[in-house]
């Protein structure tokens, strides 16, 4: 059998995937050569994991069927991709504990896919209710996890119950965060329904909610016990979040192989226009790396925060133009393009490097520049509450190497002052160009 | 050197307390069949740890000084006794890990306490804040939660940054809630002021507040850094909160060891009385028997649960008679009682036992009977929220013999209902015997 992207640019580690045939299923194991971050802090050497991803081709089926095992130190879970595998009452079964199920979705999803959802956990032969919260970031806040908390509790959920969050980024961490307090955590599923919370949010364990004076202050560390990845929702995205998710999906390759990055120049179009092939290699791909990272290190020692290259520039980007204004995805575009001008300017990478990571966003339809109204003040200020702060010390996410990320404080503040500076002056250059780079966006 | 209880009648295991001398630090290790829950699931035998606690003297000092320490699967923190150590900077510096931290604690202990506790870690040379919450298991609430978040957020608290909760189960619970979820997580250090707090909620990591409609709903297993116990601030509690603490106490002899039970039968009157070494005694003893618990059995999966004998009849009294009503603890020994009563009409233990419950309880000024309005139909409403209700099954904590209390839902459910009207019937029987049972408290 030859493989699905036999002649993609992918890397050599390339899984064959199982597709329409009747092969055994195999157990592939991921080499930890492919993410090879070497200069950041790692785990003592006894208690490296020799690999925290294994890929398995699940039992065939006529459809792609493709499921992940993530490893994490307090929770082992599966990642399964499957089209249409929202709508089978078999999905759920598995991942179903005590007698009682709560969907919590948004008003956006629940008219296109809950009713689906809900028929098929009903049909596992458990009582199933839902919450549809209102669409929208300001909603991921306290006061909607609390109206979560009071569905589990009018229902009398109790400790086996299991929410499951059918949604984007937003209601996974929403109702993970439910999830891991009620009654002191429940099991919880992830159903993950933008690109973005596919290849990032939903995989890992990061639950939370905002804080009125910072983004995601508030929340806990809690693996999901699956997560199942339904690529036919993504027909009804929109192209700016598709674009949002693409952001993440080139991250891994910056951060962590720049043989994914180059695929990811290659085919950016592809995503853009969700092909199928394409779309499903870059969803388990990413997949992959993150369940590699998180599986070395839970809970954000060390390694774990590379995720977050361009996060603490997209924060104080979203955080000043006002949550909702700029996607996460779009500010993180931008911050992952500052964090490389930066790195640039330490002499740690060259420019040319900053300049493919802002084609490739480009052609994403991703602004590649912050909004000019976000000056260096508003950046410190939304910047030192950041969660990367540790005793009043800001530490950033660079690139040591094109696909080498590093986790660092050793910057002189006076570069970092300047990559801020230097859009601000490229915006007074040109404010015509600079508009361009940031897509039309609010500025 | 002769031990300081060897006279007591205390189980054989005692270790020699190191006061007023001079001697070297000595290790003890507990011998797990202190307490040998043989009937209850443990975890499989290659992950049993030999011992989950051990004991050391710490340096000498001329105070009686001394050092548990604990072994959680999440975290291993010791405990900390020592009379006027809350006012030493020394006792907080080696848990300070950032450069800010926050003391939460209420209206009523923050005159008596705050200030020292404050002066000592400001002595550290940190910024040290505080928060004070009203006094009232009503206010362990997600409101108050929220606001010790605000705080956090207005003084920029970060992921290094401590809370101190100094106060009883309600601010430790709270506080200890809010730590767990504050940037997912920042460390935090428990300083018990009541008896119940320091030999039962301080210790084990079990945290959470109240919802509207069911107590400790939600919450998270959050393992404090260290638990500092100074028994003076206990010169200050009222009579009717310290007998609830010496509920708890007792509880642990029925529970795990009946000879520490008989110890209790021997000691109540000096407990009542505050007698600083059998005080000292009885909260070091309770401390080893919840910390070799909780090491075998961290997030209750099995044998953690019997640390709740009582407490799902308690949660129901409680719940029924409004918060705040009967004490916590006042509860719980009503719950005991009512717990070896239907162990004994079970035939599990003999009646007998059930009345040297009552009895050494009664000596302690705890009720022993529940207020007779709650009724058959009340329990049930209020026991069918409880946290130990799993998939529509109502689980107890039942003695199978004196000393070993099992989870259990292998009982008729007559039994049950037999037991709770037992007791509407005694009342019906003998009114003013039974409130003399209830200690006159609200009926
Ligand atoms: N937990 C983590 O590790 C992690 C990582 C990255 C981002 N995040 C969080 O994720 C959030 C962003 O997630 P997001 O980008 O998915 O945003 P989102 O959840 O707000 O979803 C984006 C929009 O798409 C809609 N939508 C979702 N699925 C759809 C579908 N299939 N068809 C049509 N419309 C659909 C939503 O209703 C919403 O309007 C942020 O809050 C961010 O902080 C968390
Ligand atoms: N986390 C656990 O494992 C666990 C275990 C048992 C109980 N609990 C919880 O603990 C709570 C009960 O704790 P509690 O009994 O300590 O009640 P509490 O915290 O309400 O304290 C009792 C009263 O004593 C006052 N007080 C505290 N210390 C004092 C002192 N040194 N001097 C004078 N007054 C003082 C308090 O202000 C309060 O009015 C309940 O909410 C219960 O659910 C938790």
């Amino acid at each position: 059998m030859t493989s699905l992207y036999a002649n993609a640019m992918g890397p050599s580690f390339i899984v064959p995937l199982a597709m329409n045939n009747r092969r055994q299923p195999e157990v592939f194991t991921l080499r930890r050569s492919l993410c090879d971050p070497t200069h950041v802090r790692r785990r003592s050497r006894s208690s490296l994991k020799t690999s925290g991803v294994t890929m398995a081709a699940a039992t065939p089926t006529a459809q792609c069927e493709y499921t992940l095992h993530v490893d994490a130190d307090s929770r082992k879970y599966p990642i399964l991709f499957s089209e249409g595998v929202i709508s089978k009452p078999d999905t759920f079964k598995p991942f179903i504990t005590g007698d009682k199920v709560l969907i919590v979705t948004n008003s956006t999803i629940a008219p296109l896919y809950l009713n689906q959802v809900k028929s098929a956990i009903a049909a596992t032969g458990v009582s199933v209710f839902d919450v549809v919260l209102p669409d929208g970031e300001e909603y991921k806040s306290l006061d909607y996890v609390s109206q979560i908390w009071d569905v589990c509790m009018e229902h009398r959920l109790d400790r086996k119950s299991v929410l499951i969050a059918l949604g984007g980024g937003v209601i996974g961490d929403t109702t993970g965060f439910a999830a891991s307090a009620f009654v002191r955590g429940v099991p919880f599923v992830q159903v993950p329904t933008t690109l973005l919370a596919i290849v990032d949010s939903s995989v890992g364990g990061k639950t939370g909610i905002n804080h009125p004076m910072g983004k995601n202050m508030i929340g806990a560390f809690y693996q999901p016990h699956a997560v199942i990845v339904d690529s036919n929702v993504l027909k009804t995205l929109d192209d700016r979040q598709l674009a949002a998710g693409i952001a993440e999906v080139i991250k891994y390759g910056i951060i962590c192989d720049w043989r994914f990055f180059e695929w990811c120049e290659q085919n950016v179009e592809r995503l853009s226009s969700r092909d199928p092939d394409a779309t499903q290699y870059a969803m388990i791909q990413s997949c992959k790396y993150k369940a590699d990272i998180v599986s070395q290190d839970e809970k954000e020692s060390g390694l774990r925060a590379i995720l977050n290259l361009g996060h603490t520039f997209g924060h104080a980007i979203e955080a000043s133009m006002g949550y909702g204004s700029w996607l996460h995805g779009e500010a993180v575009a931008a911050g992952m393009v500052m964090a490389c001008e930066m790195s640039a300017r330490l002499g740690w990478i060259s420019s040319d490097v900053t300049r493919r990571v802002e084609a490739v966003l480009a052609r994403a339809s991703l602004p590649t520049r912050p909004p000019p109204s976000v000056t260096l003040e508003r950046f410190m200020t939304y910047m030192s509450v950041d969660k990367k702060v540790e005793a009043g010390v800001l530490r950033l996410i660079l690139l040591k190497e094109p696909g080498k990320a590093i986790v660092t404080s050793d910057f002189p503040e006076s570069i970092l002052f300047d990559t801020i500076m230097h859009y601000q002056q490229l915006y007074k250059e040109s404010p015509g160009t600079y508009e361009h780079a940031t897509l039309g966006l609010p500025k």
